[in-house]
């Protein structure tokens, strides 16, 4: 590492998306007179009979979810995608469009409407792996699904409309535009170098040790060199395979045991739930094979001073590119501070 | 246009950046249990003593505020970006960074704390617009200096920390992202049309008229066909030219006329003092020439659906693209059917 960096404004660049982020490290105790949210002390009901999402509950579309005991899956109500959108190919002179065909499903991580990922028991993660797994797989097996994207909406400041805790998947006929980033790098260092970007990138991280997180048999969590968000993670398998469906029963529970770890500290670092947007990247389905693909997932969370004190990606970052402030060592050194027990449990 | 896409999910197709928008236009009455946010009722204050941007007042650097009575821009206290990075280049195994130089100002656009651009004067936007165009080609002829971003971030849920009039100017040794890739686009175009890219589209959607807001006789507003922000709008000049250093007198005032009518529209929307980031694209600094690029400004404002619901760009749109429900027509058909008078002064 050169530690000069540490001092001056500077860029790193994305290996996976070869993109840029402008890094800031001199800039730290601005005044504040902008907005602050409240932050909420953790719920504690378990069921909530207004809750959509909870068990034996109606929802909006008239169905009724069943009294379900474990992860459950379920077609989108509001869809943003439809399976049957009619083939239209629409070209104007310089005006293009296309009809998009896909499926989006929602998926209650538990019953208990009271709980979230680092509440939950390394079980019962692992049983939202293997609904995701199953998910992943019937869905890219469908007629125009080519992609399944598995994310993860957490907090009202990132849109989450319903505290239960839940996410979404839509997966749909094109692959979107930060997959293809992504698809176009792997397969680059691929066909130079015979051998996958991100097991090169984990072993050379692994040996500076800063940015690591976590590590456990199969698994390490770490903050990414070109980090955006203030305390943006990835977790990345060590052993290199293209998609969920390829987990073992040993990886799917040490993928469970990460994820588990890692909320919690995230919990813990301002005593809030702590908000993120998290998403699985991983190889399309569209038949094809992609021994490039390195299966991936990564947490996206605003927070950045406090449990009310956000970074907002906005003018600058909306017009030239992203920017922070802390660097990802120092978000490193932050996280690996505090304690792995949920301070909700002490 | 093809109206059968109105209902149907479909992709769009960015021709500046080469991106694709998914737009679900069928997806509009959703139940919401998430968060609102207060919208606050105009500001009346003109002057605020604990206002580090307002006339004489002191900065948290310590500097004073002149008493100015225009529009007055001075070096931003807490720069991301410093003239005098020394110069790193950095590369370990896939770790990539370099150091990056550059000057970041801050542009108050009024003495008047009370105000925003929809309720200045046309005269006094128009010295907004000169002082842009001044500081554009001061730090554009700066050594290091190849790119000069302008931007405001308005209001609190746009990370505008400071209600005063204001906007940001960023500048720096680097191209940034989103000015790379709309470089390759009008760059790609001029050398197949020996046109701007730009001119084509304003011809085209002049004659489709359904995306239009509003024409002078230099300046055209209107919804992009590829509009990701319920209600992102563009300012596009009639004449092809590179950067806001070339405009006219007569531009100058129609550009302000049209940024005033437009940001009226807006807060009459909703009623409310209208969010949004916006931001001028126009040609780099570096000495070399761009025929090709064409000056244009957008503004992405977040509401959706009320002062206190937006669009969230989360799961989806960070891990996959962009999603939008409402349509960029309907968008148009809704701010066209508004009042062109502020509701402040009804
Ligand atoms: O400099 P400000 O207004 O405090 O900062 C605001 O705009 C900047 C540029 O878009 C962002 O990087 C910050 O996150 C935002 O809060
Ligand atoms: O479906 P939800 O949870 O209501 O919606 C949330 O996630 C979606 C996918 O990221 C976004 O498009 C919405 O803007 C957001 O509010």
């Amino acid at each position: 590492m050169n530690t000069e960096l540490n001092n001056t404004p500077h860029r790193r660049y994305n290996i996976l998306t070869g993109e840029w982020i402008l890094v800031s490290p001199h800039r730290t105790n601005r005044p504040w007179q902008g907005k602050t949210e409240n932050s909420k002390a953790l719920k504690k009901e378990t069921y909530d009979a207004t809750c959509y999402l909870c068990p034996g509950n109606t929802r909006a579309s008239g169905d009724t979810n069943p009294d379900y005991r474990e992860p459950y899956s379920f077609v989108n109500d509001f869809s943003s995608l439809l399976p049957d959108s009619p083939e239209i190919d629409f070209q104007e002179g310089l005006l293009k469009a296309e009809s998009e065909k896909g499926i989006c499903k929602v998926v209650c991580f538990s019953p208990d409407h009271s709980l979230t990922l680092p509440l939950m028991e390394v079980d019962d993660i692992t049983q939202v792996i293997k609904i995701w797994k199953n998910e992943y797989l019937e869905l890219g097996s469908e007629k125009d699904i080519n992609y399944v994207q598995i994310f993860e909406n957490k907090g009202a400041i990132m849109g989450c409309s319903n505290p239960h805790p839940h996410g979404q998947i839509w997966s749909q006929s094109s692959v979107p535009t930060e997959v293809l980033k992504k698809s176009a790098k792997f397969r680059e260092y691929w066909n130079k170098n015979k051998h996958s970007l991100l097991s090169d990138y984990l072993e050379q991280e692994l040996e500076a040790g800063e940015r690591i997180l976590d590590e456990n048999e199969h698994f390490v969590s770490l903050i990414p060199y070109w980090a955006v968000w203030p305390f943006e993670a990835m977790i990345i398998p060590k052993r290199h395979f293209q998609h969920i469906g390829q987990l073992s029963e040993a990886e799917e529970k040490a993928y469970a045991e990460i994820i588990k770890k890692l909320t919690i500290k995230y919990d813990n670092l301002f005593e809030t739930s702590f908000p993120y947007s998290s998403g699985i990247h991983q190889a399309p389905t569209n038949g094809k094979d992609y021994p490039e693909w390195h299966f991936h997932m990564s947490f996206y969370p605003p927070l950045l001073r406090s449990a009310s004190v956000k970074k907002f990606m906005v003018g600058y970052e909306m017009f030239a590119g992203p920017q922070r402030d802390i660097t990802a060592e120092e978000a490193a050194k932050r996280l690996n501070e505090l304690s792995s027990i949920h301070y909700f449990n002490k």
